[in-house]
């Protein structure tokens, strides 16, 4: 357990750049190009400039609104067990979402990604222990026009049990509830166990407020549906190239999304969400993965916690195309870094190329680091047991601990037991093919995927939904070609 | 900066687990097999049962002698530039040191290390800038019986400025006192300038002291140069299974050897070093590259910073085999651990197969993570300037700070800009070879290899040491057989 987090501010700077945010709001203002949305915050004590639908907040309108958000989010899961609420269950670990493209688990071609993927890979969360959410990994190019998003959401809620979180065009937004509605059995069951999470980023920095994913909120809200923003700044190109300054941007942009939520649905709960970057000035490039991304969350975190409001987004991503060292340790270190920040979600899983492509042997490594972020989070038991004075007089100066009964009793809980990682003598390893960890991780992907998936609907809601959306995509959780054979 | 490090533990916690290493120490005892400890200890209040060679240190005793330790400690280099003291200085990076093997830079195969490997290392890290202290990374295979140490320090003070750290038998002390009198000029010159730290595992846990590791304790503590212990438990065999009692008796063993070099020098500077693990319970394996280890970092800093004495150790070492994401994920995560946590000094550099084998490219991999390291230790700089409210409204909604001066002037300090870490386009990363981490470190590698040295000894210091040390080896990093050809 964490005593108390890492801090990078001062309770003044913290206090400092929320102040300054205010400020932002207030006297700069926010671009908004969504009428509505326009109206609501006027409606709600804010001034709009409509030749140039600039938008000004007042700091008592934030102040007040800000106010009302609750401390709590949960996550709801088709199957209750996986109901997941931060900050209690921290961390929560969720796959990152939406890459074009994939990793062929058979031929390694990296190819655009189809529903029989997503189907996969649903199957893949649902099986590994350290993932909590479900945020669907891939696009789907096999999707027809009319089922962008049903293509996508298909497959996930069939293979997985886990709380589903997705974002679509605002056009499919009906289609979705009315998706849920039948997999629950009904409106109200849904309402009750609402298993969808939404999640934009209705906020394009800086500070402008756009027309799609500001639809998609305002309607999940007013349907007081579960639904989050997440704020995106990129320091060099879309804030100042200064952490701080980030900060201060990046906080007005989250007030401005999160205050609108409250002005539809005062008391709806939320996520304090980002993904904020600083670009590689040398070519501009996105860099997820560098270590910035990990400070600039430690800095969210300690904002959210003077808002008392839960915190994470996406880190622990990384550029690297492959399995490699630099996979390990982007992915790894921004999420150590978030989670002695007081981080309290996720996404961080599964993806390569700066969120461009999945790989199932990346989402199996990242399951082994989502676990060894949630033994860190357990930190240090301390009891007079666990002290052990009795123990270690008994066992002496020279002794061994290896055959104490005090030893077998904390066999299983003293320490992680990983799955993948290897801890073989060389010769040993050397034996069993020299593998490096994508080797060991593909074949765990492939063990998984080629058992049935207990999670699927039944067929009476298979039957539902295949009457009211014709022609769904398959769906189905089958072995890719090529590794059934290969298995045996 | 770090404002407030993390911590696992209450003060309350810190302070039981305090109490508890007393109570070892004065209940418990310790076995001493080096006879003049046991007496300096004696000299010194302790109580020794001669039949047993256990020694009882009152905590009355253990008390008066840690209140002397210093709270800094100073790595000397041959070249002043690169002197380093922790805490202020820290992150210091080090390399992992004493492994058998190296994987060949050219073959790929994993042999012997040779002196001619050490002068190569050197090289490398006296031109990487995340480095701070060269811990002599392998053994030499080819030294011969009578300069088994110095064939490992002649290559390694002769190609690097920076601070050395060294361990050896007890019978070379003198031979490496002699060897550093020779380079810096004669004795008092070293003496004012010591860049050689010694450092040694003078307590075998559970709570032994050996012979040869105490003596070279006691001979550098005695001839008042730099030199620290470090302690090195594996819960589940030599402390026991629990993570708050191996803290326990890892601290109480810290201070027996701590309290020993205080009765020898009191107010020696000294380090609260650790290489804390938890045994893989299941096969028994060494798994220093669990997030135990750097769970276990974190306690151990929160007992050094109660006893105000700079602290690290061991951290990021890694079970894997080659440079693969494990090896990523497992040395970045425990070191971020260790750093967030208040840890000063990290040896994590350069070793593969639980410190069994060396290879090029990890050490030009973890120099990376050393940055990202010291990146994330530099935290969030704050002040008006940094938080840019007028750049931030000069811009306005929907601009660009791409090609504003306030970005231009953090382009060299917001972010590191790192050497390896690949961002390039997809497309762009193919045409170049698809190369994951391992190749592009082992590219830098060649092109520091098959440059010239310039930290090399003069010609004159270099014929005082043949002179004196007949038969050294020759201890020039030239580049290895085979890279001069391919590079052309």
């Amino acid at each position: 357990m964490i005593i108390s987090p890492v801090t990078l501010l001062t309770q003044d700077q913290v206090e400092r750049i929320h102040q300054t945010s205010l400020e932002i709001l207030e006297d700069v203002g926010l671009l908004v190009h969504h009428q509505e949305a326009s109206e609501i915050f006027v409606n709600h004590g804010c001034l709009v400039n409509t030749e140039t639908n600039t938008v000004r907040l007042p700091r008592s309108v934030i102040e007040h609104f800000r106010a009302s958000i609750p401390p709590k989010f949960t996550f709801y899961a088709r199957d209750p067990n996986f109901d997941r609420t931060i900050p209690d269950d921290a961390p929560v670990i969720v796959t990152a979402s939406s890459a074009p493209n994939i990793i062929d688990p058979v031929t390694g071609e990296n190819r655009r990604a189809r529903s029989d993927d997503i189907a996969r890979i649903a199957h893949l969360v649902n099986q590994l222990d350290g993932y909590d959410v479900f945020s669907i990994s891939t696009l789907a190019e096999d999707a027809s026009a009319d089922q962008l998003t049903l293509a996508r959401l298909y497959p996930s809620a069939k293979n997985c049990l886990k709380p589903l979180r997705i974002s679509g065009p605002a056009a499919d937004a009906e289609t979705i509830l009315r998706f849920a509605t039948l997999v629950a059995g009904g409106e109200e069951a849904y309402r009750e166990h609402p298993f969808i999470t939404h999640h934009y980023c209705p906020v394009v920095s800086p500070l402008t407020m756009d027309v799609d994913s500001t639809e998609n909120l305002l309607f999940f809200t007013e349907q007081k549906l579960p639904c989050h923003p997440s704020i995106v700044p990129n320091a060099g190109l879309t804030s100042p190239l200064t952490l701080t300054a980030t900060l201060a941007q990046g906080n007005a942009e989250f007030l401005a999304a999160a205050v609108l939520e409250q002005m539809v649905d005062q008391g709806k709960a939320t996520i304090y969400s980002t993904l904020p970057t600083v670009a590689d000035i040398r070519t501009g490039a996105y860099a997820p993965g560098a270590i910035e991304t990990g400070i600039l969350h430690i800095g969210f975190a300690q904002i959210a916690h003077f808002y008392n409001i839960p915190c994470g987004g996406y880190v622990g991503l990384t550029n690297s195309k492959v399995c490699d060292a630099q996979s390990g340790y982007e992915t790894s270190m921004s999420c150590v870094a978030a989670l002695l920040g007081g981080v309290h979600i996720f996404n961080m899983a599964g993806l390569l190329d700066a969120l461009m492509s999945f790989d199932f042997a990346k989402a199996v490594i990242d399951d082994e680091i989502a676990l060894m972020l949630k033994r860190l989070m357990r930190g240090i038991e301390f009891s007079e047991e666990e002290l052990a004075l009795n123990i270690i007089a008994e066992v002496g100066p020279g002794g061994t601990f290896i055959d104490h009964m005090h030893t077998l009793e904390h066999m299983r809980t003293t320490a992680l037991l990983p799955k993948i990682a290897d801890r073989e003598p060389h010769l040993q390893w050397q034996e069993r093919g020299s593998l490096d960890t994508h080797a060991h991780a593909m074949l765990r992907a492939r063990e998984i995927l080629t058992a049935p998936n207990d999670a699927v609907f039944s067929e009476d809601v298979d039957a539902r939904l295949r009457d009211e959306f014709k022609n769904l995509v398959a769906g189905d959780s089958l072995p890719p070609r090529g590794w059934e054979s290969e298995l045996t």
